[in-house]
C-alpha cells in the first residue's frame, strides 16, 4: 500500500512536469501517460557527464534540480559552454529529429537530478500525432530565435555589456532596485557561458562596476537601478529592455 | 500561345526550384502546384530591403540569384549580419511558426532575384499534413545545428580561424591545391557576417597569411594547400576537416 502511494504521487509528479513543458502543454493523455511510465529519475555528481557529444540519443532530460553544462568540445580541447540550464529545463530533444546524435554534451556542475525521457516515444509521437509535431515546431522556433539573439550578442555587445545582460535576466523587471541578487554558478562558467576567457570576465567586470555602479562581493551583485545598468548593456542590442525572455 | 509556353516553362521552374529544397522535397503535387500558383518573382536593387526586423512575415523567399544579408539591427544603430545568402537559399519560412514577424531584416547587397511564397500556404500545409510537419523539423534542426556551432565558432576561434573557416567552406574538400577562389562578396561584409570590424578583419587576414601562406590579391585568394589551412583554422573549432557541410 504504501509502495503504490509512493508510486501514485511520483506519477502525478512526472505529468505535472510534463505539462509545464510547452512541448507537452496539449500532448495526449495516452502519451503522457507512455512518458510517466518510461520516465526514470537520474542523478549525477558534480563534474559527471550526462552523455558525450556524438553519444547516440537515445533520451532527452528536463532538469529537476542543480545546474547542467551544454559544451562543445574542440580538437585541441578546449570547451565552447552552448547553455547552462536549470529547473525546468528540457534539453537532448532536438537530436531525435535529425540524426539522433547528441550535436554537444551534458555535465553535471553541481549534483543534479533529471528526468530522463526516452527519445522513442518522442519520435513515434511526432510521426504519428500533427499536434504533436507543430508543439515540437513551436519550441525548436524559439530555440532558433534565442540562437540568432546569441549569435547577434557575441557579435555586436563587448563584454561588459554582454556581464550586464545576463544580470538583467537574473532580475525581475519591475523590481525598482537596488536588486541583490546571487549568481547562479560560479563566475568561471559565467564567463565561459559568455564566450570570454577568465581574464577578460574579470576586466570587464570592473568596467561595468565603474559604468553602473554595481557591486560585486563573492557570489552577490547588488544593482542600483535597472535603469541604469539597462542604458549601459542594452544599447548594442535589437531588443528594447524589458526582453520578452525576461522574468 | 507564345504566352502559354513561356508560363508552362515558367511553372515547371518554379517546382524545379522548390523540390530542390529539403523542405519541398516530399512535398504532395498540390502543395506544389499552390506554390506554383501563388509564387512571384521579386527583383531587388542593391540596398534595398525585401522586409524589416519586426514586420508581419507574410511570405518566404528562395534566392534564385545575387547575394542578400540577413540582419538585426540594435537600438544604438549597428547591425549584427546574422547570415548571407545565394541560390538556392531558402529564408523566413520559420517566422510562419511562432509568431509570424520576421526576427530580422533581408537586404539586397547586390541585383537580386528571389522567389516570393506565400506564408499562408506553408502553415496550411503544416498544419493539415504531417509529412510537412516533419520536413519543417528537418529543415529547422539543421539550421539549431548550425547556429550551434556558428555560437561555437565566436566563443573559440580567433579572427584568423575564423577567416580560415570562411574560406575554407568556399573549397571543395578533394581539391589538392593550390587553389585558386574569389571571395563572394565585399572583404568589409565577410568582416560583418564572421562579427569583426573592418580593421579586426585586416589585421587577423595578415596573420592568416603569415600562418598560412595563402596570397590576396583584391577579391582573389590562392591557399596553397587545404592541409596547411585547415591544420591552422579547425583546431579550436569542435569539428574534424572536413566539415560535413563542406561542398
Amino acid at each position: 500500500m504504501a509502495h503504490d502511494t509512493v508510486q501514485n504521487s511520483m506519477r502525478i509528479n512526472t505529468k505535472d512536469i510534463l505539462v509545464r513543458q510547452s512541448l507537452f502543454a496539449k500532448a495526449s493523455e495516452s502519451l503522457l501517460e507512455n512518458f510517466v511510465q518510461a520516465a526514470t529519475v537520474k542523478t549525477l555528481r558534480k563534474g559527471e557527464a550526462l552523455f558525450l557529444q556524438g553519444e547516440d540519443a537515445d533520451a532527452f532530460y528536463i532538469v529537476l534540480s542543480g545546474w547542467i553544462k551544454l559544451f562543445r568540445e574542440t580538437l585541441d580541447g578546449h570547451e565552447a559552454v552552448i547553455d547552462m540550464l536549470t529547473n525546468g529545463h528540457i534539453f537532448g530533444e532536438s537530436a531525435t529529429l535529425e540524426d539522433g546524435i547528441y550535436s554537444f554534451g551534458a555535465e553535471a556542475i553541481e549534483d543534479v537530478r533529471v528526468l530522463r525521457l526516452p527519445s522513442a516515444i518522442l519520435k513515434k509521437a511526432i510521426t504519428d500525432d500533427n499536434g504533436m509535431a507543430l508543439a515540437m515546431l513551436t519550441s525548436l522556433s524559439r530555440h532558433r530565435k534565442q540562437q540568432t539573439r546569441e549569435i547577434e550578442s557575441l557579435t555586436l555587445q563587448n563584454a561588459s555589456q554582454r556581464i550586464g545582460c545576463f544580470l538583467l535576466r537574473l532580475c525581475h523587471r519591475d523590481d525598482p532596485g537596488p536588486i541583490e541578487l546571487k549568481l547562479p554558478y560560479d563566475k568561471s562558467l559565467i564567463a565561459a557561458r559568455l564566450g570570454m576567457k577568465s581574464e577578460t570576465f574579470s576586466r570587464a567586470l570592473n568596467k561595468l562596476r565603474d559604468e553602473t555602479g554595481i557591486s560585486v562581493k563573492g557570489a552577490t551583485v547588488v544593482i542600483p537601478t535597472l535603469q541604469t545598468m539597462s542604458r549601459f548593456s542594452c544599447s548594442a542590442c535589437s531588443n528594447e529592455f524589458p526582453c520578452d525572455d525576461m522574468h
